[in-house]
């Protein structure tokens, strides 16, 4: 293949810079810049202090080069690693030169997809290292290493296997058509069908959560003023000692807290800004906002005991009006030092509030809290995990972060639905087969068994240049 | 040593970062968080893929790490370079992993530090790695490099050390001061004395050049309204593919647009905000803006000939009136294309104008330039490398870029002038002695054979953390 050439580290000054060289003329195109040990023929695995030259023979900088063996390195090519002094300026020249000498610049996520081009890794578990390299979260970091090491390909791998040798005895069935014999005995194939379909459900039904943790639990977090939204959020930072950060949104109306908490990263979005619009331009700022709240993955509604409380419940039926159905929601009684038996007033209004609250398993958790005290707070942060999780253990399941995987499980699960419905009408081989191995098929395309390059593109566009 | 650590990449997200590991237990501490070869027991400069665990035994990433044996590293203490994925939460968390294990976080420049503590570089040359870090010129870049790898330092040794022979020969005669002899011919010693004072003048008068190249030539650019300076620079940019950026200074009045053109970064500050202020937030804005102008390396002013010349001279005074005597200026005739003839309208009333440009050689140079057609761009490129770097050739020269070296070469002169004038007035060669080794004991601060924790500390202070 081609030598592709990419500065792999952080884009800015540091003491040290790493340009990744890979491809089949990568030891000739490292040594032609070179003064040093010829890298051609240095072992694998071995680092070697020398200098890269500029054009006209002088030093451009003093490097390390390490090496990599075709088959021993990250994308199975010959590569070359040169360790250079991170200024931005000779960042920029050792790449020229690089170029100059007989590189191509390389294309974002183009080393990973040589990795599964050569087999190195397989397309799910490349898409994990992009996932990893994007992690901010001990949850979203432990979804993406697990991808990255396989764990996840195996399993689709087993499942895969095991409906591959369903269809095969389907397909001898049609070799000995004539003589109408049935190899699969239908009610063990049907019973085998829906087993795999309900794993295939349950790991799609983990998306919501996969992309929350992946992505930072969205948490509308909303209250009448001085219900005490900013001195909990404070509270909640400090005794985690989280990261927090204020980022503008995309209109000033939304302003995002970001923390992560017991090691899954939450986006705290205030709702301050949601009020009745007076002209043009703040309506649609409110409108770019609500929309921002439905996609929202919790609601957080702080009621402040020290103020009339049906008017905040009011408050609470509008908000919750905005969420989708399936919201879950907590409704936080502030300041328990103050008034510690608010929360009986108002788990006695709720039923009878006439509140538009459903009376489903989705019903609002009710959590006394006193930021002060810091009473109720153990139990707010382990609620808000139970719902970021909806149940689902990120330690111990397999949890689907990925949009393209959960299209191709839902696929793979539409395909498989028709099939057993074939089955269960009594239809010929071919045609249960046939949608079989469309489910098949959709499987494929998540480890990558099956790819195109148009998929291989889209996937690692993504990517970022270096890796 | 105590064993440091840190990341020493570029902050933020990339493909890979690098995380530093250096001291005496390096190797140990290295191991305790690794699963995969010991690292205690494989070679020097080899490199190993493996697992850096977290504290409860889970796979933090999947990492290389490169060995560096004690005497073979760039600290010249046992280090280990982990390779690490470029997360920015998992770069926190495996060096918070590494501190737990038992190392210190690194102070800024801590690992150079050790480098010239363990004699792997001297003072100058550490100091060279943290300008090639720094660099982001060509000229800065080429004149760092040779002050890392020791042209500089070598220079220096040279020049003390026979001033050392020089300080014997005058000591020798203390022992035998009963018997007044001269080892040292006075007329010999005071010619060696005046070559080593030249060579030192002559390195320190580099110093103005050699700032202006390392941080930038501020170049002021002034002219009236429409005289072309946008034009002008967008030409001079666009042709030489140079990086351009706007740089809000301190004050809105202040904007500099930096430019690299033939390997020399200039700074041109616009000067447009310069008029008579009316308010006070106005007059302090513009008192700041002129202090920035009278730090200026060159004054570029453009001329309109197709608007009256004598005014736009008296502007000229006004702003030269600003800047220091001595810096330097080219008048630049702009729209050549439009009327060729001005320039010799402008040379013609330059002498007769009244203007009080001082009949020195430091008197403007008068270029015409087009920056449609490109007319003149090059005299005007060459005529600013010219006055940037001041006659120096960065090339060929030392030339001096650092304020530390430069007092210090300042007090060595002051002293060899004390010594020469001890010898031309015939004193006691204990009283010239104690004049030259304080002069060599300046020189010897530069390269760090003289060395104070103090001095030390102030010169890492200002190094990035990880180098």
């Amino acid at each position: 293949m081609e030598t592709i050439v990419a500065i792999t580290t952080p884009a800015g000054t540091g003491g040290i810079a790493v340009i990744r060289l890979s491809g089949d003329n990568a030891f000739a195109i490292a040594d032609s810049v070179w003064k040093g040990k010829s890298l051609s023929s240095v072992p694998s695995h071995s680092a070697h202090l020398g200098e890269i030259l500029a054009s006209d023979g002088s030093t451009l900088d003093q490097a390390v080069a390490t090496i990599y063996a075709a088959g021993h390195s990250f994308t199975g090519e010959p590569t070359v690693e040169f360790s250079i002094h991170g200024a931005q300026w000779l960042q920029r020249e050792v790449l020229t030169r690089l170029v100059e000498a007989g590189a191509r610049p390389a294309g974002p996520g183009e080393f990973s997809q040589r990795a599964v081009m050569n087999g190195r890794m397989d397309l799910a578990q490349a898409e994990g290292v992009a996932d990893l390299i994007a992690a901010s979260s001990k949850a979203a970091h432990r979804l993406a290493t697990r991808q990255m090491k396989g764990d996840f390909s195996r399993r689709f791998d087993v499942l895969r296997e095991r409906m591959i040798e369903l269809a095969s005895l389907l397909e001898l069935e049609l070799d000995f058509s004539e003589e109408d014999v049935e190899f699969a005995d239908r009610s063990r194939l049907i019973a085998l069908c829906s087993e795999a379909k309900a794993e295939i459900d349950s790991l799609a039904s983990s998306f919501r959560t996969g992309r929350a943790l992946k992505d930072g639990v969205a948490v509308v977090i909303a209250g009448i003023p001085n219900a005490g939204k900013s001195t909990l959020l404070n509270r909640l930072l400090e005794d985690e000692k989280a990261i927090v950060s204020d980022i503008a949104g995309t209109t000033r109306d939304i302003i995002e807290d970001t923390a992560e908490i017991d090691g899954i990263l939450y986006r705290f979005i205030d709702t301050a800004g949601l009020r009745e619009a007076t002209d043009e331009v703040e309506r649609i700022g409110i409108d770019r906002a609500e929309a921002r709240i439905r996609t929202a993955d919790i609601l957080l509604y702080l009621i402040d005991p020290t103020s009339p409380l049906p008017p905040q419940l009011d408050r609470f039926d509008d908000i919750r009006s905005r969420l989708s159905d399936a919201t879950p929601t907590i409704l936080l009684c502030t300041k328990s030092d103050i008034r510690p038996e608010a929360i009986n007033d108002l788990s006695a209004l709720i039923p009878s509030s006439g509140t538009s609250i459903p009376a489903t398993d989705n019903a609002p958790q009710i959590i006394s809290i006193s930021a002060r005290t810091g009473d109720g707070l153990g139990a707010l942060t382990s609620a808000l995990k139970k719902l970021a999780t909806a149940g689902h253990d990120p330690a111990a399941e397999l949890i689907i972060t990925n949009l393209r995987h959960y299209e191709a499980l839902t696929a793979a699960s539409a395909a498989l639905s028709r099939t057993l419905e074939a089955m269960e009408l009594g239809l010929s081989a071919d045609l249960i087969a046939q949608d079989l191995r469309e489910s098949i098929h959709h499987l494929g395309l998540i480890t990558g068994t099956i790819t195109t390059d148009t998929l291989l593109h889209s996937i690692f566009a993504r990517f970022c240049i270096g890796k």
